[in-house]
């Protein structure tokens, strides 16, 4: 059987791989990602890394599927293109379809990273390969990506998914990078926390080693944070009863609407593991309707780096076998 | 080309029709829905009916593509059975499949009322046939449909695209029929936004003539509501504020989640028209963020009461034809 090439490409590293179509990944490698000269080198390196591969493997094109990819960045899929991914200095328009497609004579499919990362999960991962399942990546902000009869939503201009920009408290006055106050991002993200950590520490009266240090201006990180709040430390719980009401009510929103089998929470900050996942649950469960609460689960995702590169190769399963499995 | 026959069952008529694959309506009647003993003459009245108009029109059964059929109560789609109908008696699961094939021996399609109904105005109403359109029905409760890729979401157990559950307020202690608290149908359906009236009445310290009838106890109706907030009456208008401002930000979760072309309001209070949807869309465009805020509509529903049957008539399409045109 044909085998995928798949591509999960980020801001240090490009992770590629050579998958058989049932999800079973057969070579994995990476190269650097070399972002100077405006990120012109990354595609050839890309490239060439991958033509290289073939050969030591004796594989020419005929051997292959068709490739997939996971990128940052703002795409546009009907013209093929990407735009705007600013960890990779690629302010220019990148005709990824077309270097592609010019170099290996494959199908190519791509996808920004989120999206790709929620359906590898979907397959391969924490979703079971049930047909909808949502993820929520919680690292430097917070992102998603929507999978519904096994399929990623896109949305009118390739915006759903954001669930980092759902307004979860009209009342907070925080700005997000997005413009708007009140996002989940600005209050849930690795630094979202720490902002509203130092916001709470403003007002809070209780003992804390951890709050006087943020009142010094001094670097908490997240993961601090919840080790704190895990240990038991009263300010430090405060802050992660927040954060989770937050995010239990984001994903009661995602469960009230779209009754996903899953919604799979990802990213840095669910290495928090056990403690996050119980603490978002406890509020999701509070704030969803009986039917709702009874069928969607709430888990934690499983596949860590390799989500990007399975869910790559979905794309291409997707597109070229019509299937789901 | 064959016609499809589409059903819209209500509490007090069965609404029927004789559908082009097109959309157009070919032929449209209606039959009382006997809700006596247990609602078991439900389904024969609406069978016997249909034998009879195709028999008037010197049709048979080659000249019909499918049944179609929106009806109340919580649907099994692939055990074909509705069930817990408590406004047509139905207390037993009905084998509505069952009844129709040995009748007709013709496919037959169905769905709950509230996704049949976001089909319809996805199809041929407010969403212009658009891929993704989400439906909020806004009358004695809140109710939804959304359709992503042109097909229902339906999610883990059928129970996607109940909007009215959204926790839109975690604050609100006011109880919801679901059990929960904080649901936009508690706050936004024509009930609910009585009941907000009444607790605002209770505090608000204006002259108004219609906060001291609901503080007498009087029948006040959520048309004479929005009549008065339109005619500038203060109280009205706070009471008004608060329900739009809810409505907009559950809008803005459908939008920042997924980014559909447009989102619909439909039901009786919908009505308000042009004034419900200008307070709503304030709101709603304050809490998007700015990709979504340029490209997701917030319009009216077109179709009223042939929504339904429109919708019928689409399920057949879209199982039938494999096509969303």
């Amino acid at each position: 059987m044909k085998k995928i090439i798949a591509i999960d490409l980020g801001g240090t590293s490009v992770k590629l791989a050579i998958v058989d179509p049932s999800g079973q990944v057969m070579d994995k490698w990476s190269v650097p990602t070399r972002i100077h000269d405006e990120g012109s080198h990354i595609v050839p390196d890309i490239i060439a890394s991958i033509q290289e591969r073939l050969s030591a493997g004796q594989m020419t094109t005929a051997d292959i599927l068709g490739i997939g990819m996971g990128t940052p960045g703002t795409i546009d899929l009907a013209a093929g293109t990407v735009i705007g991914a600013y960890n990779l200095n690629w302010k220019e328009l990148q005709p990824l379809r077309q270097q592609f497609t010019d170099a290996f004579q494959l199908p190519f499919y791509f996808d920004n990273d989120a999206n790709v990362a929620a359906l590898g999960e979907q397959w391969q991962g924490a979703g079971l390969n049930h047909a909808d399942v949502v993820m929520i990546t919680i690292g430097t902000g917070v992102g998603g990506g929507i999978v519904i009869g096994g399929h990623l939503v896109h949305g009118a201009v390739g915006a759903a998914g954001e669930i980092g920009h759902i307004t979860i408290d009209p009342h907070l006055e925080m700005p997000c990078t997005c413009g708007k106050k009140g996002c989940l991002e600005a209050v849930a993200s690795a630094t979202g926390m720490i902002n509203l950590a130092k916001m709470m520490a403003t007002t809070d009266t209780m003992p804390s080693e951890l709050k006087d240090r943020l009142i010094r201006g001094e670097v908490v990180t997240a993961a601090e944070l919840f080790d704190a709040a895990k240990a038991g430390e009263g300010f430090a719980n405060s802050v992660v009863d927040r954060v989770t009401h937050y995010l239990g009510l984001a994903c009661s929103h995602i469960a009230n609407m779209l009754n996903p089998e899953y919604i799979v929470l990802g990213g840095g900050v669910s290495h928090a593991g056990a403690f996050l996942l119980e603490c978002v649950q406890m509020y999701m469960i509070d704030y969803c309707f009986s039917q709702v609460r009874n069928s969607t689960k709430l888990v934690l995702a499983q596949l860590g780096n390799d989500a990007g590169i399975l869910g790559a190769a979905q794309l291409v399963n997707l597109n070229e076998r019509g299937t789901k499995a």
